[in-house]
């Protein structure tokens, strides 16, 4: 089997971890944090989402976290972003990158933001070009690629029409996701050999879930296509939506410490990590999913 | 990548999963358990070990369990046998298969039975050799495969010697043991090439704990190098010795889950093998850590 030497981890735990979080985090602990997690190695940090605090209340101080936090050189801090609206503030903060989302779904994206697929694009299109104009790079996140919770699993077809549309307006990066965690190591096989000659996948980001557990065998499956790009959620935070206790997104220092036995590079500080895991987690009052904050116990 | 069409799941939480349990399980509960088990569809159960109730009180019972279950036809009752007083009472009760194990570490097994590896291969040969003359089949179990919690990681060449040791013996089957669930896919993907050519895979199964994740990924790894054969603890039974809450044996739900989403049979009913984990989760008085005991909430 093969894989590379390096591989770059994206942590997206203060943006998509905290918002499926109930306890309200307070600002200083957020900016406090971020600046932990921005010793511990990372290129790449989503530090909130400059959405309507009336859809995501955790992440109402998007604006004094990107203000609050302290930029360390090298690393992108980058923020999620709806709409217009959110653009237009998060370019005030002058946030490094921004990201939009939407769902390979119909029924998904349909109840997630009330649009159809194609209502969406214009939408998006115009938040591209206009971040474009303001020189910030964009990630485009399309979620529930491997399942969906209304429709089950969605045709890599699908899939790839997204993709494309997201790449025509403009996106420098894609990040796919795994959003209900139901991905399988064939689906993956088989999904990223379909989009392996269709899409560039020096810029195709891998996001899973650990609800059933085989978010890191899918990540050994990506490796395989030459994906070298993941997200990662620090100690597993933000949950599974179904099930107390149980694991939702891929934990980032259970990914970074398989990397790191593999001899696979990826920058970052197991060490470091875990503290920045022990702080959060103290703030949250309750054990994080990972497996390393469990076998840890850290508080 | 390459899957086998088929797999053989052998599920050993009777015996290496209840061993690392604290609450002692009544033997009726144990023997209505196997039942359980038994009508899940597998071709393999290890009901217990016939080892001194004074290293292993909560298997004291094993003649009891073994005398008490209701066997049913297709399926080998095995049990673990330290030694040849193990032995005699196993043959006493008439269990399909008995198992043999030893550690790959040097430190590991002096720690474990107060032996070097070289004293244990005169014990487990009487072993071997009494029970193939009773017409019984002998696994072979080598733990610390992949690291020792004194000696840390085992040169391949290691295992090869205690596996072929076994072999020459007489066992008809191996399984190789990640005991403390340190190996990584590349560590294991490594292992196995070299093993290859030197042993006979189709006697080999493996069997990895989920301590820090990565249990999948390795049993994924194993797929590529035609294993066919894997051992599981329903519901991840057992823990881990190191943190309480933490996962410690692969669990076989999460396991045959995996495998049936790939579309590799293993015969096992997952609702079935879920409501049995839900009665020994019930007996236990506590969650168990398998990813679909968490998302499922069986109690």
């Amino acid at each position: 089997m093969k894989w590379p030497d390096k591989v770059t981890v994206k942590e997206v735990g203060p943006r998509d971890g905290l918002q499926n979080e109930k306890v309200s985090i307070a600002t200083e602990d957020k900016i406090e944090w971020i600046n932990q997690l921005s010793e511990a190695g990372y290129d790449y940090i989503e530090i909130s989402s400059f959405v309507h605090p009336k859809w995501i209340p955790q992440l109402k101080d998007a604006r004094e976290v990107a203000e609050g936090i302290t930029r360390k050189e090298g690393i992108t801090y980058a923020a999620l972003v709806p709409n217009m609206k959110g653009l237009e503030v998060a370019l005030e903060t002058n946030v490094d990158e921004v990201s939009v989302f939407m769902s390979a779904s119909e029924s998904h994206n349909k109840n997630n933001i009330n649009k159809t697929i194609e209502e969406t694009y214009p939408v998006l299109e115009e938040v591209v070009k206009e971040a474009k104009a303001n020189n910030k790079p964009v990630r485009g996140y399309v979620s529930t690629v491997f399942g969906c919770p209304y429709e089950g699993a969605i045709p890599p077809s699908q899939v790839l029409e997204v993709s494309n549309r997201l790449f025509d307006m403009g996106i420098d990066e894609l990040s796919l996701g795994d959003t209900i965690g139901v991905a399988d190591p064939k689906q993956v096989d088989d999904t990223l050999h379909y989009l392996k000659d269709k899409l560039d996948f020096s810029k195709v980001a891998m996001h899973f879930h650990n609800t059933k557990g085989m978010a890191l065998a899918n990540v050994l499956v990506s490796l395989q296509h030459d994906i070298s790009l993941f997200d990662g959620s620090l100690g597993g935070l933000g949950g599974c939506p179904y099930a107390k206790g149980a694991s939702g997104n891929l934990a980032t220092d259970d990914l970074v410490h398989m990397l790191d036995s593999m001899g696979i590079q990826t920058g970052i500080h197991q060490e470091k990590l875990l503290e920045a895991a022990g702080y959060i987690q103290a703030k949250l009052g309750k054990n994080l999913p990972s497996h390393h904050m469990q076998v840890n116990h850290r508080t």
